[in-house]
This record gives C-alpha cells, sequence and structure tokens, in this order.
C-alpha cells in the first residue's frame, strides 16, 4: 500500500480470481468457463463490428436490450446491461445496501460478495447453509436485510427451488432481494418469473457461463422499472459505457443463436451428471448440483493435496481454503474427453494412495 | 428514483454523455471522436480473437502492459490497464482522495470530475479558471489536496505547460495530483517524463480519441508500481476481467500501428489549425486548443441557438448549459471534408440573421 492510500479503505482485501496459468497447456476445469466457442455468428458479428470502433457505444444499449426483451419476454425497461454481472452486483449494492437496509448472503457462497460490502463500507452478516450445504429460507424471513442469494449457488451448485425464494421475497418487501443467476441456464428455472409479483427482486445473469462469453463481459439484470433505473443512477456516475460495441454485438449475436447455447447447456447438464456418478464410483462425495460445475470430496485425500496433484497431472480445478468446504474441491463441467481424462487422472491418484 | 434506493446517495446526479441520436445521419462532431477508424490489424486481431470468448481475459493484462510498456519506455508494474480511462479517474478518487485529502480541480473542466466525488463522498473544491480559461498552477501550490487536472482541459482545449504540472507536484507531496491527459496527442507534451522525479503523479489516458477505440472502451494510467497497486486494489475489488478480451488485442494492435494513429493526430491537428482560421474569420473567438475539439463562440448569435441550428442541418456539435462557457460550443475536429461542411453551414446560419 503506497502513503497515498485511503484510511477508508484499509482493510479492504480484494477478490482473488481463479488462476490463469501461463506456463503450461491445462485442461481447465477451474473458473466455471464453457468448454464451447461461441457460435460462428458471433464471431462473425464481432468482426463486422470492429469497422466502428471508432465511435462511442450506445450507453442505453437499445438494441441489445431490445434483443434480451424478446428473448426473456420481459419490457425493455426492465433490463440493465453491464460489463459482466460483478458490475451489476457492485451497482445494486451501492445503490440499495446501507446501515438502514445492511446485507445478508449465506457463508458459503460467491466470494464477491463481502469484497462489494467492504468497499461500499455496507454491514454485512453471513448465514451458515445447513449441514448439507441447502440455503434454509426460513432463516431469511422477515429480517430487513439487503439479500444476496446465489441460485444455484456457488461453489456448492445446490439450487433452491423458486417456491423458497418467493417466501424470502415476501417476507422482506422493503428490501431488495438479489438473486444472482450466474448458473441458472444448467438446470435451475429462473425467478424471473416472478418479477411481476414483487417489486424488490432484482434477479442478476451472466453472458459467461452459458453463452460462451467470459472473455466479452456481458452481464444483465431484471428487475422492476424503477429498480433498473435506479442502477442505472449509479451506472451513469461510474461508467455510462461500460458495455462496448463489440461485446454488445457478441451479446445480440449470441441471443439470436438461443438454440446453439442451449444445447450446449444440455450436453454440459450431461456430461455433469456423467461425471458425478463417475466420481462417486471412487469414493467421492459430490454436493448435488445444478450448475455446470461440482463441489465434490475424496474419501482418500484432501482437497489441497488433490488440487495440487492434479494440476501437476495437467488437469487444474478450484481449491477454497476456507472452513467447511476445505475438504472439496469445485470443478468446473467441460466436454465429455475432457472430463473423461480428470476421472482418468483422479483413478491414477487415488490408486497410488 | 424507487423506495429501496439509499439515502447515502440521494443528490447523486448523473453524468449526461453527450447524445448519441438515431433519429438520422448527422455529421458527428459532439463526443470529441476520432473521425478515423481503426487501423486494419486492429480489425484482424479482435476477429481472430474472437474464436477464444468463451475464456476470461486476462485480469493481469500482461501482454497488453508489455506492449504499453514498449510503447511508452516505462516498466510494465508502472502501468494500469481499465475499461476506459473514467473507470481509472473513478478509481484513484476512491484509492487516494478522502475528508484527509479532498479534492481540488478547475471550476471548468470534465464533469465527471464531480460526479465521482458525489458519488464516493468526497469533498471538493472547484477552483475558477482565468478569464482566458487558463488553469493558474499557483491556485494549487501546495494546497494539500487530490488534484486532478486535464491537459489538455476540457471542454477548454487549453494546454498547461510541464513546468507549470511540475510546480503543482513539487508543492503538494502528500498528495496524489492526477493529469489527465485524453487528449495529450493532439500536440501536448505528456507528463509521463515526470514520473521518474514524482512519486506522487498519476498520468491517465484512453484509447478512445486519438487511437479510434471509443467503442472499445480502453483506458489506462501510469504511475509509481505502488501507486498502480493501489488502483489494483479497487480494480480487483470491483471487476478484475474489467478489460475483455476483444478490446485487449484491439488495443495491442494499436500500439503496433504506432505510424497510423501518428498519422491521424497530425492530419487531425491540422484540420484543427485549418478549422480555427476559417471560423475567426467568421466572427468566431476561439479558445487557443492542443485537443481535438475547439471551444468557440460566435459574435452574433447565442451558443444555445447556434448548436440547435446545426443540429436542424445535420451537424451535431456540444452544448454546454453552463455559467462561463453558455455562449460557447464544443466543436470535435474531424476531416476536413467535415469541417469544410461545418464552416459552410455556419456561414448560412450567420449571414441569415
Amino acid at each position: 500500500m503506497s502513503r497515498f492510500f485511503t484510511n477508508r479503505l484499509s482493510n479492504l482485501i480484494p477478490y482473488v480470481p481463479g488462476e490463469q496459468p501461463q506456463d503450461k497447456k491445462y485442461i481447465k476445469l477451474n473458473t466455471n468457463e464453457s468448454p464451447f466457442p461461441p457460435s460462428e455468428e458471433v464471431k462473425k458479428a464481432v468482426a463486422e463490428e470492429s469497422d466502428k470502433l471508432q465511435l462511442y457505444s450506445d450507453p442505453e444499449c437499445v438494441e441489445l436490450r431490445a434483443q434480451m426483451a424478446k428473448n426473456y419476454g420481459l419490457g425493455a425497461d426492465s433490463i440493465g446491461m453491464v460489463n459482466g454481472s460483478d458490475e451489476i452486483l457492485n451497482f445494486a449494492f451501492m445503490a440499495f445496501a446501507d446501515e438502514r437496509s445492511p446485507l445478508a448472503f449465506p457463508d458459503i457462497t460467491y466470494g464477491f460478495y463481502p469484497v462489494f460490502a467492504e468497499l461500499n463500507h455496507i454491514p454485512y452478516s453471513e448465514i451458515p447453509l445447513k449441514s448439507d450445504f441447502s440455503i434454509c429460507a426460513d432463516d431469511y424471513i422477515g429480517i430487513n436485510r439487503t439479500i444476496v442469494i446465489a441460485n444455484p449457488n456457488a461453489p456448492t451448485g445446490k439450487y433452491l427451488p423458486l417456491s423458497e425464494i418467493e417466501k424470502i421475497l415476501a417476507s422482506n418487501p422493503q428490501n431488495i432481494v438479489i438473486i444472482d443467476e450466474a448458473y441458472i441456464d444448467f438446470g435451475g428455472e429462473s425467478a424471473v418469473k416472478l418479477l411481476p409479483k414483487y417489486k424488490n427482486l432484482l434477479v442478476t445473469g451472466t453472458f459467461s457461463k452459458s453463452r460462451s462469453l467470459a472473455g466479452a463481459r456481458l452481464g444483465f439484470g431484471f428487475a422492476d422499472p424503477e429498480v433498473i433505473k435506479d442502477i442505472n443512477t449509479i451506472r451513469y456516475s461510474t461508467n455510462p459505457y461500460n458495455v462496448n460495441r463489440l461485446t454488445s454485438r457478441a451479446g445480440i449475436a449470441a441471443l439470436e443463436n438461443d438454440g446453439y447455447y442451449k444445447d450446449k447447456c444440455k450436453e454440459i447438464a450431461e456430461n455433469r451428471d456423467w461425471t458425478v456418478k463417475e466420481i462417486q464410483k471412487l469414493g467421492f462425495t459430490v454436493v448435488p448440483s445444478l450448475a455446470n460445475f461440482i463441489l465434490a470430496k475424496s474419501d482418500s485425500i484432501g482437497g489441497e493435496k488433490l488440487y495440487l496433484t492434479l494440476k501437476e497431472k495437467g488437469v487444474l480445478i478450484r481449491h477454497f481454503d476456507k472452513e467447511r468446504i476445505r475438504d472439496y474441491n469445485r470443478i468446473t463441467i467441460g466436454t465429455k474427453e475432457q472430463m473423461k481424462i480428470l476421472i482418468e487422472k483422479i483413478k491414477e491418484i487415488t490408486e497410488e494412495i
């Protein structure tokens, strides 16, 4: 820290993204990316748009929001677009959480939530997951806090049924409830259908996972138009052109090619189910997942040890050095071929013990 | 504002970007974009990279910073990359300004500075420009504030010599001095050369103007490595993947094609000098500019009236409804053909009066 750094943020501990090692080629199952490239139409759209890069992007994202509205069956004024869904989470924390409406989220969840809270000086409480890593909706009933729930949750992959989410929404009418649906397209049902009923609902999502655009940075939020307006107040006070021309165009093309991505999501879900069966045969406990990853622990080798040994063997998974999940690893679901290699390598490792 | 919006930010007035009207084709001289498209190599680089969009971008921007280091003759650890230079200004305000080191900037300058200050609850003072719209360095000597100076300033276009900036840096050793060089490539000399001498200097820049990449969103900062680390603390606490794959690749290609862009900047500077001469013949007062725009007022027609009449005639310039500059308009310098049409249209308007 330089001597100029503000005391205000002296306790801030930044988020640590999953490693992107450059030393050799890995089978990369550590950052929940899609193993499939974007559709050909996306690539074509990007190439065409590069001709106009000297001009600013449309800060209102009119075309992109119109296409989103079509795909999701919503009004364009219920949609906000951002540079990756992390950005809308940060904007929403800034807009809706404070001392009067402090944050609440599970103790085991996306690691960026406490960072955004610290950054914005918002008090927060972490509500423990049940022993099976499920979220207990009763813990959130009428707590009068700004609530953030990743559904499916990360890094557990566990899905909370909409009926449970609805209880939380109905019992906290004075507070925004954020449902972070980064992983919804791999088997869960979106809370979008609850929007007409709950003015306090903000659903966030991303093109990074199910639409193969992690490298383009495109996220979004769905909410009551008044709530979207508030988010835009923050957006226009930080970075009105946050969504660039190329990303915007890639997003529109991806939305038009919905079928391609739905097929790929189905394939990933099938690979997930196959991987779960195979890894269970090797003595692993797996948290039931509706995401494009699984959280799993071996009965014979520690979480960190497995992560390091697999890395040596050229397969990258993610280990979180955090209480309650230290024995586990989060494994992104890739292609069938990648998952076969993973299972083989784990077999080798567990047989060597 | 929804009933959920925090009281903390109830006074926040967002930045208003220049209009991007969709009703008809304008000669667009209102948002300081380059009239020239990016180089062919940039377009090729973008098209190639679109194949890997399913993978996250490198949060450390290793390749991009290496190329920046080469072009600017700096160490890679003195360089920070962001999603447009607005972002690094916001990050720097968050990192270095607070009650103990409040902000100071000119009364007439980039309109985003007070917005970032409000957003981050940082006290600020606006220091009046002299009557000729120049910055008086003496007003900033030893004021013990976090100082932000756009050089050339916007929307005036006026350049402050490095010798004056050095006085400000030397007399405020406990505070960060930000020199916002969005428009430096059109004739000014960069403060980069002062970096080895002043640990409190942060120079910010953008690919939006001189490198024809407004639509790609790429900004940067140069400073002592410790200061860059602090900015990264904020970056990793908001949006570590802020620079996407396509933009990063476009940036590298643009840096490699430095000659193309230098030629275009020279052409714009020549068009600026031609425009100044022609518009002065029509009775305009022009603030001396080293930017890719000029601030000018007519002796026969009001600022807003001229803006509106030109808009009707298909030429878009920017009017700021702000004291001291209400009689003026900011006119972006485009191609020679565009500037000829501007001059013709102004002639028509002033002859009609």
